[in-house]
């Protein structure tokens, strides 16, 4: 049998494993930040209709510049933002990538601020781009000093700020992204992908974009659309920063299905994003009953919660999965991540790690 | 309003632009060797109802190793395939720059047979690997000889052998296929896009794949399954070659919808390829009245004919875009290529092709 070390690999894969967090199955979900809400029922319908309508046609391609879509999703966005601003693909992680074939490559460098969302420098390595990781302040924040510090420093051609931030929950205050994107030689790129659980009230950096062609702001529909499964992030800026993406994407790279799908979910918005209230209130609870019981829950404007305390995370982990329970281990020493989930979800989560907390005088040694 | 020229680009994208066929409406498509006959009805309701059924989970992400797909393709190419022998992207566009991630890239090179599919060139340079074009043979042909010394001369990292090949639909004899195998140092990928489309009995270089661990065999469901829309490409290989693709493909790159879509369409292989016959029978009519009518059609295992003999192809391009009847050009002088339709559609093309006919006496000047 050949082995991978026989083949001609790239140098740079050699003795690497693939990016991903274990898929299994289990009662209750809480390790990839999904919408464990599922698409109510009525929307589902009218997303099937949508899509058995584009089945009829798929032996014809797709629309190459998915001109509709980037309507509805501007249209979505709203302030003031037009299809020709829009840019979309086969989730946020290939968003980014068509931005880093663009704007980064080999000789160039992006740079994020540690720990933040581990796909960004596995996409600098398969697009050839140096990635520089930055500290982050106490709590895992980033003030406007510590940002503007490191762009000075490292001069990057492209800047990749997760705000909130993938996996500690951390906002980012829209001073500091305006700072930085002043600040900035290269493209600055704002990932959105959890702004929607954000604080009521939250500006979003799409209220930067005037006047900023090196600013991009991306989203998601995995999260608060509950839409993981279709596959689909997005991005707004300039109209020829979006521009710049169609010389690097793959012909036809949104199928049919995909266009449809989103279509329908975007024609019910407000339906799809009801449950991001609850979402959050059930972050909100965790977050204090986290704190109640000893741990120590970092300030989050996502539908998750980074917590430290713990002193076994590899055996707590493995004993919340015992009990049917499947939460985030994420490399940070002392730490586990958890999505916030449905009422009966969050409760359970809660009861099991009770079990581990620190102040528990009965806790059980893991 | 800011300019593409004002933005930081890679320097090796300035003044390019981006790949594509003119999309337009038009009575009868014959530009992109689509399959223009619809799904079968009762196959399109199957599939309807499987895509129905992974919308209502759409908020999980989808299996990373679409490992039922996997199975199921890999039944359909038999030879004795399995699961870990097949990988699969969003078009085999995806799985070929998987394929340049993993074994091309910086410092490496590629090589292929011009004129061929132009998204070699735009993959390679879209993954930083070089590109080398060595000449065909008369006709567009390439013997093992031709084949064999250009693999010895530039000694490529990866070999992309497209058989039948784009756009010039030749085929390329599995003779010349083993000897490029066993001469080259690197991956070699044979691109069996149109290989359905072959004269029957035709042996696909699937049956080359034991004992040779770097060759490589891409298929796509876009021709043949008359799946274009649904962006589908497969690959079948060595078990160790497939899971170096894991390290850089993006995580979830194959949406829920696309796994239960091709899933249904491989329940019904049989059907959707009743089509394929039909449409050989249009191609073999094209090129016996396009020879009739004094054009030289080149040898086709595809469903499309390239032809010579157009004295100023792009003023016939027009004029039978002006008749609602859109074909290719491809940039090569004297030539234009067209899709094998439905027997209708080539009776529209053969009608408005004789007009500018080299041996007919009243033809048209254009």
């Amino acid at each position: 049998m050949t082995s991978l070390d026989e083949l001609p690999i790239r140098d740079d894969l050699r003795g690497k494993s693939p990016y991903g967090a274990p898929q299994q199955t289990v009662p209750v979900a809480l390790n990839v930040n999904e919408n464990t809400h599922p698409i109510p029922e009525d929307v589902a319908h009218d997303i099937i209709a949508r899509v058995a309508a584009a089945i009829l046609h798929l032996n014809r391609y797709p629309d190459r510049e998915f001109t509709e879509l980037r309507r509805s999703l501007a249209e979505y966005l709203g302030h003031g933002l037009e299809a020709a601003q829009i840019w979309a693909a086969n989730g946020s992680n290939e968003v980014l990538q068509h931005i880093l074939q663009a704007y980064g490559g080999p000789g160039r460098v992006a740079l994020g601020f540690s720990p933040t969302y581990s796909m960004y420098g596995l996409l600098a390595s398969g697009t050839g781009t140096g990635w520089i990781m930055a500290a982050r302040d106490d709590e895992f924040e980033v003030s406007t000093e510590t940002a503007v510090r490191a762009v000075q420093e490292h001069d990057p051609d492209v800047v990749l700020l997760c705000a909130p931030n993938n996996p500690t929950g951390t906002p980012l205050a829209l001073d500091t992204i305006r700072a930085v994107a002043d600040a900035a030689r290269g493209v600055v790129v704002v990932d959105e992908a959890y702004f929607e659980f954000a604080e009521p009230g939250t500006p979003s950096a799409l209220t930067l974009l005037e006047g900023r062609p090196r600013l991009l702001v991306s989203r998601t529909m995995s999260k608060a659309f509950a839409f993981a499964g279709a596959r689909v992030g997005y991005l707004a800026g300039d109209p020829a920063a979006i521009d710049a993406l169609r010389l690097v994407r793959l012909p036809y790279h949104l199928s049919a299905l995909t266009q449809a799908a989103a279509l329908g979910a975007l024609a019910h918005s407000s339906e799809m994003l009801a449950m991001v209230d609850e979402i959050r209130g059930q972050r909100e609870r965790i977050s204090a009953e986290l704190s109640r019981l000893g741990f120590h829950p970092y300030r989050s404007g996502s539908n998750f919660v980074l917590f430290g305390g713990v002193d076994e995370p590899h055996a707590v982990f493995e004993a919340l999965l015992e009990r049917g329970i499947l939460i985030r281990e994420i490399g940070i020493p002392g730490h586990l991540r958890v999505t916030a989930g449905t009422e009966a979800e969050t409760s359970a989560f809660l009861e099991a790690i009770a079990l581990f907390a620190p102040e528990r005088p009965n806790r059980i040694a893991v």
